[in-house]
């Protein structure tokens, strides 16, 4: 790839009701505004097929899939994701902003889920290729308050994307200290937003994070 | 898994248009007329789930997912199969009968398709556990006669599993060498079947193989 002139790759994760997809609006926003290029995308999903695979991951009962059958789904949505929409939008210049990417199958297939995380770090090294995160922002808050969002959220908007959510209340902590777990692990490339305050208040925290690590970067 | 009462497992691999599916159906006749327990089954597909991966995978255009993305859905569709489908069988002592397995992602996507062999031996390793066939089947016979067959099948069937089919004759001379190279690389479980022959001729070479190879072992 042509390493110079190559986008900025800004991955969003955290458990459900943080918040992430509106902060990913407002920041493509700020971006654009400063006239660089966005892309705004999310996982799964972000091209057309991988679209397909969400319709069967996150719909219907808790154990439609073993989490090893979610993992590969996940991929193969990513792999469709990376080809057709991540990696031509950052090879031609531009910032690609991504709600979920490969930590989500860390920690909920991984963490929450019980797969192998030995499993999940070949599928990292045999199909990300060089296409990892520049920077990651965890959003982090009390698993009791990101269900009831998102309970609140998926009632009013009547969807039925609500596999995990149906989960319980266990595997929402695992997910949670799983997340927190990856941040810990790699410092250089996640910032921990605390996602409980507002919506302003959350914003300036993604702010600071993207203009303070990648400013020094160009 | 109880070793002793488990069940036997055939896979019927090779090209389109070979005539599998006609075959497994006669198979699964002969061995429940002598008292036993068959499931017959195929891939991708087999559990509701693998069957819903399969429309995914099976319809549209030739280049709707890269050999790679297929990869995962084909796993991610075993995997589910595996889970719900065979392991159960084989572990009540039934004996699968599965039109397709593992070594269609080798020669589909691996060899006609240019996936890395290593990556396909990684999901084998992490995902088919112990559940490797006892006896492979491998239907041979001229590329230009088989997709002649498949797609006098799919006219009359008005059927729309038509996307491997479309990849062309390079694609199916690759994958012919393909499945001729499992077969000569694992004799002990793989019988090469000529399948240009009548629906009676290869019925008897498929009796023969099944009754020669798997009666010495109980």
């Amino acid at each position: 790839m042509a390493g110079v002139t190559r986008g900025r790759f800004i991955t969003f994760e955290g458990g459900e009701g943080a918040g992430k997809s509106t902060q990913v609006r407002r920041l493509t926003a700020r971006l654009r505004e400063r006239g660089l290029d966005v892309v705004a995308t999310r996982e799964p999903g972000g091209s057309p097929g991988a679209e397909a695979i969400r319709d069967l991951v996150l719909k219907g009962e808790a154990d439609r899939w073993s989490p090893t059958t979610e993992t590969l789904l996940m991929y193969g949505a990513r792999r469709d994701h990376i080809e057709r929409t991540i990696l031509p939008a950052l090879e031609r210049g531009a910032w690609v902003i991504c709600d979920r990417f490969a930590d989500s199958t860390r920690a909920y297939q991984g963490g929450a889920g019980g797969v192998d995380p030995a499993f999940i770090s070949a599928l990292e090294t045999y199909l990300l290729a060089d296409v990892r995160p520049d920077l990651t922002l965890v959003f982090d808050l009390p698993v009791e308050v990101g269900l009831a969002r998102a309970e609140a959220f998926a009632a009013s908007a009547g969807h039925a994307e609500t596999r995990f959510e149906s989960k319980g209340l266990a595997f929402h902590e695992r997910l949670r200290a799983a997340f927190l777990a990856i941040a810990a692990a790699e410092p250089g490339r996640c910032a921990v937003i605390d996602a409980a305050g507002d919506i302003e208040n959350v914003e300036t925290q993604v702010w600071e994070a993207v203009s303070g690590r990648l400013q020094d970067r160009g």
